[in-house]
């Protein structure tokens, strides 16, 4: 039997945000997305998402977010400042701070539009991969706590993969999906951009020192896709293309239970080793 | 021979700065990186770019940039607005507008990291293309300003991929360089991420309304890695993984003469078609 909901889901909970005065609004950070220093980026990207959602002068959906990680989000209350720099006709352009006591510890920009019928077509399509339901569960640490709300599905490139050492490419194909089971909004999708582990250790096979510095999540589903996709597992697929002079890049591709490609995502990646 | 330099090299004018207080700048558009409606979006990049490399307090390198167009610039002259938003001991997180009279016309973070050896290594390599010299240098119509400033030779995905019509994908590998040749900087590297047709007319096989709404660059290279490279051509691949709901998103890289990654680029762009 799944998992079931008692509302309200541990992600809301994480990315809830209450008004304080105009444009600035309150989070609090939850032990459930805890990650080795601060909250996991993922919940983070999710909640400055959720501040351009829920805000009155919103239009359209979600096109593109880009979250700077500048220094680790304390324990407790943050603002949020989310900001309409430009309003268009059909598109929207925001720019956001995530901080406490003046001191800015996540700076984002967002691009929404609205979404118009035309011409569509994909160029890739999802890997060949067993259905998600033949694979096991993975089991992680007690230590991480955030990735336990996250059922993940290892087809290829698992944290087996570390324990080997040293393969010859960073790729990661994993089904993953919310726990407890969760329908797919644009929120959790921001948030499973960034459920992948470092390539770095990956690659290297044990655990170094790596952060995000910059997320940018291109978004492809519109509300209709996404309500389509239910809480279905989605299919992650990561990789890097280049390590060096303490950075390695990260990109990932979100697809969904059908094969359609939801969201792509591209990250920097400090590390040391 | 090549043509010669004499200096100020048109880019150099096209996004050169001057202060007008402290934290405000003043640009000026040039006819010579003019695109159907305002400028160029690479020429925009490069400059909001310089406001970082040449601010007092910059530390470090350029490892991400973003750049999002909410509205054409118009002819003449813009302010740009650069603040280190958190400076850290080896990183510094930049939040950037663009705009004139109060109304911004693009937003901008960038992320600067100082570059630290350690493990480096490349999970893709240049595709294998003929070198630069075998191929001729593609001709451009008069009206497109911008594209004169840059000698392009096509290897695959050429201008003429769309007067055939219709190809089965957008894949464009081109060899490019400034024009007049000018040792290639951060700010003419950033600028070479949005040299690329928009992959929807490749696609379509016809010119349809286009424009990038959000560009991000991530930097591989460092200062010695582009001192490397001189003027020498960059191979430049590019191509779509989704059109749909009026915007698709493309990706690139530039690889340098020796088959090292300089940069990746990933753009969400509208179109109606």
């Amino acid at each position: 039997m799944p998992p079931t909901i008692a509302p309200p889901h541990p992600f809301d909970t994480a990315t809830a945000l209450t008004a304080r005065e105009p444009g600035v609004l309150l989070g609090r950070t939850t032990a459930a997305y805890a990650n080795m220093v601060g909250p996991f980026g993922g919940i983070t990207a999710a909640t400055l998402l959720r501040a351009v959602l829920d805000h009155p002068e919103r239009i359209g959906d979600p096109v593109a977010l880009t979250v700077n990680y500048a220094a680790p989000i304390a324990d407790g209350e943050f603002e949020v400042r989310a900001r309409p720099a430009r309003t268009n006709r059909s598109t929207q352009h925001w720019t956001l701070k995530l901080g406490r006591d003046g001191e800015v510890s996540t700076t984002a920009t967002a691009v929404f539009g609205v979404r118009k019928p035309g011409w569509s077509d994909a160029e890739r399509t999802a890997p060949d991969v067993p259905p998600a339901e033949s694979l096991p569960v993975q089991q992680f640490p007690e230590a991480i706590a955030w990735i336990h709300n996250y059922e993940m599905r290892f087809a290829e490139g698992g944290p087996e993969g570390m324990a080997t050492g040293e393969p010859a490419n960073s790729r990661t194909a994993v089904w993953v999906r919310d726990v407890p089971h969760r329908p797919l909004d644009f929120p959790a999708l921001a948030s499973l951009a960034d459920i992948f582990l470092p390539r770095i250790m990956m690659r290297l096979g044990r655990m170094v020192p790596a952060g995000t510095v910059s997320l940018t999540v291109h978004f492809h589903a519109d509300a209709e896709i996404l309500a389509a996709q239910g809480d279905r597992p989605v299919l992650g697929v990561a990789r890097a293309s280049h390590f060096g002079g303490g950075y390695f890049d990260q990109s990932a591709e979100l697809w969904g239970a059908d094969g359609t490609l939801l969201a792509t995502s591209h990250q920097m990646v400090y590390f040391k080793a």
